[in-house]
């Protein structure tokens, strides 16, 4: 159990006007106990107290350390596991919900009178683990250099005839030889209009000449996530393309421009989004700029025209604009950034200069 | 929209008393829509209506075809989303919630009165799904039938010196040049001690002589899962270890044996552990006999001591009884069975002999 994290959630709490909450996010719980573990359909929580009486809440088919000071509670999948949840509760009292408590746990528990009712209550862990300290800081470092030699590798597998699915195929292996445990999403390829689907999943298109190449990738290291886009182009590319392109980059770098503490994450999105519309291009750019990242891919907090935040040191988040034009084309240029004391510092170091390749070998 | 599937649903909810519900599940929305979406954190969601105005609540950045023959209400990530939803409820009457719906969007919708109450509803979709048509069936099939071609496959990846994820890293490509789609689970390969935990995930030990070597694997074609274990012995296997293997297969084979329409599913746990503590090792099978399946790898409804379900025909689900001697060795014989209307239908058909493996070339 990791007693600071979990002391900066109860203070948050306790600003809240709570003093009790149910953690069931398992990044979350590994972020306090260091134990990972993927409970698919079953219940799996952490419990915390301001009084510090914390309960971790298990099924028998989970493994975990003997040694976590913290008190265990085991169900089987035979057991009436809602009750054995609400009796460990202060029913005279709100209980903190973690956002995704799923309403086959909530319900239960609200029939039961766990609680005194019931507060979404993540903010307090989503704002505790949005600043990372820093043996966080260097994990995020290490996954995102692995991701920028790992891009290196992936625009290769880009060659005559090969299709999304097949360059996909080859992306684990290339990570694990890097030396990361997995990827941290499934990767996004995309070969030409199908890159004007920002979720477009690899399929069997095969690469043809002036096709942007959209590549959305990132890998775990030590339960770290790296996130980063790049477009090249395939043996040529029109000048429409072009000026898409640098379009997107010239957002990307104008909202990196502007990060440092104190900024509103709105302002950001406003920064990039200007850029785009000054093109003519801003009704195909149909997405936030960005989002938090760290254990999770896609970690609490937005970068958008609805954030409410301002950027503060330890903060890591994603910058991605994008331009989609449906049936033509798709161009998304992201990195990563830590906030410092004094600006951000930019995770990503792959090129962003206009790259054209598989022109037979040359690069 | 299928709405032969969507009746069906509406007169389960009807007995529950319930005119309306909010599905949420993207599989269940896949099953009604033939659309497959990955939301993440966005709200994603089809409301069924007992009058036919059926809603689906789409963000603007998922691509759904045009014509659906549904109502689309589209939002943005800067728009209120819940109260859009919230606004096109019944809040009179009872609302049905999906057992998935996020404490993040139900917490709201509450404060929003979206419904006179909230009423877990899950089971009409589920057993809905729960038993499948003849077309999903003869999918069922296709995507056991690869996965048997893929186990054939995996167990000649066990060489000297091969380490768990090295083989699992090959897996893709070997289920995708047999036309699967993509895994349906990521693949366990656990080896020795590590079998004893039911989820390990594969990592960097090296197979030994005398390992078990235990393959949870499954494909997805066609959106339908695919899902088998076999458990083989590198080189050698112990007396001790032969022991286990014959009375976990023994498990298996007896609980295939029991499968008919009307028999209770908890009947089928408790014929597996029969055979299991028999032997003396029912302390160290520590779970449930089995799952249903489906579009999902693990769809809603138990073959466990607290089900309280009978077979019907049209279900599928898996039996995979397992013992697991912690640092020592586990040992999990897994099929997926159809109900048919006189037994049932074994969908997988790799042996299950034990085999040692790995044995020079030879087999």
């Amino acid at each position: 159990m990791k007693q600071n994290r979990a002391e900066r959630i109860l203070a948050k709490l306790k600003q809240m006007g709570l003093s009790q909450m149910l953690i069931v996010d398992p990044m979350s719980i590994y972020y306090l106990t260091g134990v990972q573990i993927m409970p698919f359909e079953r219940f799996y929580g952490l419990y915390l107290r301001e009084d510090g009486h914390h309960v971790y809440f298990l099924n028998r088919l989970f493994h975990v350390p003997e040694e976590l000071g913290i008190e265990k509670a085991w169900y089987s999948d035979t057991d009436p596991v809602m009750e054995i949840v609400a009796s460990r509760m202060d029913r005279e009292r709100p209980l903190g919900v973690d956002t995704e408590l799923k309403a086959g746990f909530l319900l239960p528990l609200m029939e039961l009178g766990a609680a005194e009712r019931f507060v979404l209550a993540s903010s307090a862990v989503d704002d505790t683990r949005g600043i990372k300290d820093a043996e966080e800081q260097e994990k995020m470092r290490a996954s995102s250099r692995i991701n920028d030699l790992a891009m290196a590798e992936f625009q290769k597998l880009i060659r005559e005839g090969v299709t999304e699915r097949e360059a996909a195929s080859k992306m684990l292996d290339i990570y694990q030889s890097l030396g990361a445990d997995g990827f941290s999403f499934e990767p996004l390829v995309a070969f030409g209009a199908n890159a004007a689907d920002p979720h477009h999943m690899p399929d069997d298109t095969e690469v043809r000449p002036g096709d942007c190449v959209l590549f959305d990738v990132g890998c775990i290291k030590d339960g770290y996530c790296s996130d980063m886009t790049r477009t090249f182009y395939f043996q040529q590319v029109s000048v429409e393309h072009r000026r898409i392109y640098d379009t997107v980059r010239r957002a990307n770098e104008t909202a990196i421009g502007r990060v440092r503490p104190g900024v509103p994450l709105c302002e950001l999105d406003r920064a990039a989004r200007g850029v785009i519309e000054a093109e003519g291009y801003g009704p195909y750019f149909t997405h936030r700029l960005g989002h938090f990242i760290g254990l999770g891919e896609h970690e609490h907090g937005d970068v958008s025209s609805a954030s409410t935040k301002r950027a503060e040191a330890g903060m890591v988040f994603s910058i991605e604009p994008g331009v989609y034009l449906p049936g033509d084309t798709g161009v998304r240029v992201e990195d990563l950034v830590l906030v410092t004391e004094d600006g951000c510092e930019v995770l990503n170091h792959y090129s962003k200069e206009l790259e054209i390749i598989g022109k037979g070998g040359e690069r």
